[in-house]
């Protein structure tokens, strides 16, 4: 006998066959004696389908966020009734409930809400009368019993929130894949479903670039220590299980994964004079200005005249506003030049292994070498190296990288 | 400065157009000071479309209840962001709030929910705060907390009965005629809109077939005694003002309105025993399946043999019910025979003037016979009187009668 927690996303649910078939799948597999929780998103294009409406009253509806998500929260009450229904349909007693309903309760900034505390007593008692409970997920509610949905990757969020609340067993996120991977599949195809990762090698891999899961639901299943198994929802295959720890032979692996992002923009602020104080200059700037900013690099450009290079990566998103800000800054310092380049990448290694192994770093150097290609900059973290190199090199250099660390068995 | 509700139903805010029209026409009308709660309705065909869906994964979803209320009230939520939108969008401060927000507390017969109890704190607050309050209608919340829809004709209801609550100077029912008519308009072309009428009146009216109002709303408006302003959602000309006592010269009027019934049919059990307890063994079969029954009419037949005829009329919808039913206890009672006629129908004259008035039944049969109407059955209230004639007639039969009390001016 089990508590699991299942959450399955909006394409999951698009349509009413599929759910209907979500519904068939789970009761075939329910164990007896087994307690399940169901944590979906809005059907396929509902929550677009909103949006568009809104956009309609007015072209820029999220500067109501409020009454965004009295709007979009109706989403996930749709798909909850109608797949209660389905379960129905089919023999199982089941019951929906809203955020609200299962005690998810959250700070008051809507749209990007964040979960304060889950008093899920009625989940509970729905679960003791044998009802499979078919929750709302992306939605909480705030002090004043306003909706609040969750943002991106909010019903992910819900369903490890509320498996940690509940003290589940484990939280099951179906998706499109069918686990994570050592590496983005569609750039390096030897890349390898992984049986486990660790939160903390997942949290970097999502920090890196990997795209799978969202670093908050991973978060939250590392604060509760709910082990989180990623997998598919159109297939039965184990996927991959996010926990504390190894439990198997897998911990042999130095890195658990390679990642990249090609979402970067490099600024190289040149020839500033190399003051106490020059980087807060620039950095306080951008951070006013709500920019985040990733990999930085200071080097001695000129001993002699005591100037330096200021080196450092952001968001392509974000490079407009970078540009401007920097510039005004690099004016005041009086600075020689300020260069942007938007062909690069990041390329990294993940891996808990790595502390204490000296070695990784001069191996991974030592792959992008003789795959002849350039590093630009190198940042490194306790259980992650990252390489800034050309863009357009990128797929060679993932692909080295992997080769060295997941030679072919 | 007045506080009024304001109700408008589903065709009234059908597209975003319209929601932006209904905005900005309130804005137009508002009063300095004004305080304004409007209750919308789901938007246009919304509602079909959800029933659409769940029926989708079963073809008949209402044995779910819960979950039909559930998947339902997304349909005013959806209706009362939008609207609030709009009033932001054109610089009006407004605020959305679900039937739980302003404390709709019903009992938990869902589809089919009673209002036990308002509780509209969050209401004042917001509008204090300067708000337009736009409340979803239809729903409330159960002692579960659990979403409870309130049936036919309950965004009527909860904006009248929210007005109570609130102690609403007034609550304006926006619709798509302009007004109660003294009969239906389409029968009698002759028909005048009303300035006024009281509850009862307006009760009687619809329980003898007027069909602009659900009896429920103005029960609610009666025990509140909150005057219901029945207006047009296309012109500002005032509708009808729905109140306890006439406060103009209509009160000369001795009757209100001819309402008129085809969802009728006649049960004749011919020749059964005129013993004691006949009636209760009929009537009670009926009430057991559910089964309402109007005209009653019970007539000797032959006094020698002491046998009686029993006439009474149900609604269409429950013909074939009740001639299961009747048969069975005809049968039983050995009547000579069931009769069944569909081409019947009711026509009605309502108004508190008749009380103590005793010439106007004589004048509503003389009007019938002139018109050469023969009446079948004859049954009459405090403020009614009501002719069960052929159905083929009806025209004819409401057209005299109007004439008679409403004689062209």
């Amino acid at each position: 006998m089990a508590l699991i927690v299942k959450k399955f996303g909006g394409s999951s649910v698009g349509t009413t066959e599929k759910i209907l078939n979500v519904a068939k799948r789970i009761i075939a597999e329910k164990q007896p004696g087994d307690q399940i929780v169901m944590v979906v998103s809005a059907m396929g294009d509902t929550t677009d389908e909103l949006i568009e409406l809104a956009k309609q009253i007015n072209p820029n509806p999220y500067q109501y966020t409020r009454e965004m998500d009295m709007l979009l929260t109706t989403g996930e009450q749709v798909s909850i009734s109608l797949l209660t229904m389905a379960f129905r349909t089919l023999g199982q007693k089941a019951i929906s409930l809203t955020g609200q309903m299962v005690g998810m309760k959250t700070n008051s900034v809507h749209t990007k809400g964040k979960i304060l505390d889950i008093k899920p007593a009625r989940v509970k008692k729905e679960l003791d009368k044998g009802n499979i409970v078919v929750v709302a997920g992306f939605q909480g509610v705030d002090e004043h019993g306003d909706p609040v949905t969750l943002g991106r990757g909010g019903s992910d969020t819900s369903a490890v929130a509320l498996a940690g609340a509940l003290k589940a067993d484990s939280c099951e996120i179906y998706t499109d894949v069918d686990g994570i991977y050592s590496a983005d599949p569609r750039l390096i195809p030897d890349a390898r479903k992984m049986q486990e990762i660790t939160y903390d090698e997942m949290l970097e891999m999502a920090r890196l670039g990997a795209g799978v899961m969202q670093p908050r639901s991973v978060e939250m299943g590392k604060y509760f220590n709910i082990p989180i198994h990623v997998r598919s929802t159109f297939t039965n295959t184990p996927g991959t299980m996010i926990r504390e720890a190894y439990t198997m032979e897998e911990k042999d692996f130095l890195i658990r994964g390679v990642a990249h992002d090609k979402n970067v923009a490099k600024i190289a602020v040149l020839g500033v004079p190399n003051n106490p104080g020059i980087a807060k200059e620039i950095f306080s700037a951008l951070a006013d200005k709500n920019i985040a900013v990733d990999m930085i690099v200071q080097s001695i450009r000129n001993i002699e005249k005591n100037v330096t290079d200021m080196v450092f990566t952001t968001t392509l998103d974000d490079l407009p506003e970078t540009k401007k800000t920097v510039d005004a800054v690099a004016e005041k310092l009086h600075a020689v030049a300020v260069l942007i380049e938007e062909d690069v990448a990041k390329v990294s290694i993940v891996g808990a292994g790595m502390l204490g192994n000296p070695g990784i770093a001069a191996r991974m150097f030592g792959a992008l070498a003789d795959a002849n290609v350039n590093i630009d900059a190198i940042s490194t973290s306790e259980i992650s190296i990252s390489c800034l190199i050309k863009g357009s090199e990128l797929s060679e250099a993932a692909n080295a990288i992997h080769k060295e660390f997941f030679p072919d068995k």
